[in-house]
């Protein structure tokens, strides 16, 4: 692990509790390391009023005014082109320029991969950068599916180029040491599958990854492999259908309580343990996904990033700078390059 | 609703635990209604030996001979092709031939698939035949996702073909009056989504259904829309990532019952009461699921189908019939093709 000097910047206006939660997550973050460089970038008096009312103090520096804001309404590229103030145009151009090595974001979400894609440009090799989203299996492990909405209409090289960056961020972020690839298809033979996964199969097995072949949609939560590769479209909704499952689970279990005074004490037990058997489903504690495949580091949170969510994303961005990611990237993509 | 005598095809050797299943839910079908004509098909030595054994009586005269045998083993389209004298090709062409108006079987459902689009035929307008699956919602209410697996790589007319019959099932067989229809996408607006669905969104807005929208992941246990349409290499993966749910829960559960005696008792009040507030996921009761556009009533079941799932495939194909859908399909798309 190189001992480097990190800088990180971060999106002070990003997210529903902007500028509040991203300031304060910040504080956190260099309060509890103080390797940490953070550059909070946003409207500079917002970010002093948060810090002023909250009692707070940080290095005055390291706060670089922008003076657009990019929200949710706005459309993503032409935002990008338009406020090329705002904290996200910025934030990602002092990447670019080599001012910076990580830029985090709980902004749209859309404009940030814009920006990274467009501002910080892609790694040499990709073609479209991916968002991965972290899974519980039954085995208590992870599942890493990738791609859950960079994208859309995923082509067999794109699939590959997941498959390619997932592993090298499985194998030194996640601690796998060899880290298995499936196919997300409709069966596990090889015969089974649409235009895509046939094209795809054949690219990942030639590919220098763990490829498992194919899996099912049941296989994801079984933690049959460790990753599983998909078109952007494909990932978006098995991402947000796994996400409806709990809430789909409370909502029966409340419907259930309000059947009388015997329900709702089972029902509070329920809860209870539930909220036990599940705790390696804590969403909140993951704090951000990265954007795989742009050059730099570029962490995406939830517009409802919490203080310890955005903390949580700054120490990712941290640890991927120490453990030189992109460096790793680059390295592999450059091999496979040659190996083609 | 007419009084039909409706004569259903029911495919002896089909299924995990054929023939001793189908034909105890053959017979009992027939036991709990009268006015149902049930033809067993299949090895009729077989079918003899299970009810001599289990004391049973069925009339002779409704046993056909089928002398070969199509398992899971067997690549459905050869299939077909080279055994003629299977239970599948022969009830399935009983049902061409107008000797029968349905054809159950819980057997190897791609060659039940492909027997039926082949030997059945398509209904005049339907260029895909569909499968759909009833997921449960929040709202107590099911949401019907078509196609879950009967095709994959579909093409917008194939959605829309989806979405027409779909709708009539819906309202004939699920009461419910106007159904609703919403395009799986990554975004509620319009703006988000695939090729797929930028195209099929033109078709279904023109189409004679009742049209949502885009829906998202979430948005089909939260029950926002009563059909949901998509590619059946997506549906497929939905089905059977639903699916995995309970399992999930079922060894998060478990293995939290593992640390100790009074977590054991809590798990175990989980147990119970989560299956008293899921009681309407009862996967069993549902039986078989409908071929929608083949030329006659074609209904597949699980393989691993019990004598109650039988039974109710059998009482679902009266049901089709007696509600005559093949008519009302017939129509509704005769009426779709003139509006283009």
């Amino acid at each position: 692990m190189k001992d480097c000097k990190c800088r990180i910047v971060v999106d002070a206006m990003g997210g529903d509790y902007a500028p509040l939660n991203v300031v304060l997550g910040a504080v956190a973050a260099v309060e509890e390391n103080a390797d940490i460089d953070v550059i909070l970038i946003g409207q500079k008096d917002e970010i002093m009023k948060v810090l002023k009312e909250n009692n707070k103090s940080f290095k005055e520096e390291n706060i670089v005014n922008a003076s657009e804001i990019i929200d949710m309404k706005d459309t993503p590229t032409s935002a990008i082109k338009e406020k090329r103030d705002s904290s996200i145009s910025i934030g990602t151009k002092l990447v670019r320029e080599g001012k910076a090595e990580a830029f985090v974001s709980a902004g749209n979400s859309g404009a940030v991969m814009a920006a990274a894609t467009l501002i910080m440009g892609r790694l040499k090799g990709v073609s479209r950068p991916t968002i991965g989203a972290t899974m519980p299996t039954e085995k208590g492990s992870v599942c890493t599916v990738y791609d859950v909405g960079a994208s859309v209409d995923s082509k067999p090289n794109h699939l590959m180029e997941y498959a390619l960056l997932g592993s090298i961020y499985s194998k030194e972020m996640l601690n796998i040491s060899n880290p298995t690839v499936g196919l997300l298809s409709v069966g596990e033979e090889d015969s089974k599958g649409n235009e895509l996964t046939f094209a795809t199969s054949k690219l990942l097995k030639e590919a220098p990854i763990n490829f498992y072949g194919n899996v099912e949609g049941r296989d994801i939560m079984k933690g049959t492999t460790d990753i599983v590769v998909c078109d952007g479209f494909v990932g978006n909704i098995v991402l947000k259908l796994a996400e409806s499952f709990l809430g789909f689970l409370k909502t029966k279990i409340r419907n259930y309580a309000d059947k009388g005074i015997l329900n709702k004490l089972k029902a509070l037990i329920v809860k209870y343990t539930l909220k036990d058997a599940l705790s390696d489903i804590d969403y909140q504690s993951y704090g951000g996904v990265p954007l795989l495949g742009v050059n730099g580091i570029c962490i995406i949170g939830h517009g409802s990033s919490s203080v310890l969510a955005i903390k949580n994303m700054i120490f990712k961005a941290k640890e991927m700078c120490d453990k030189e990611l992109i460096h790793k990237f680059n390295q592999a993509l450059e091999e496979y390059g040659k190996s083609k």
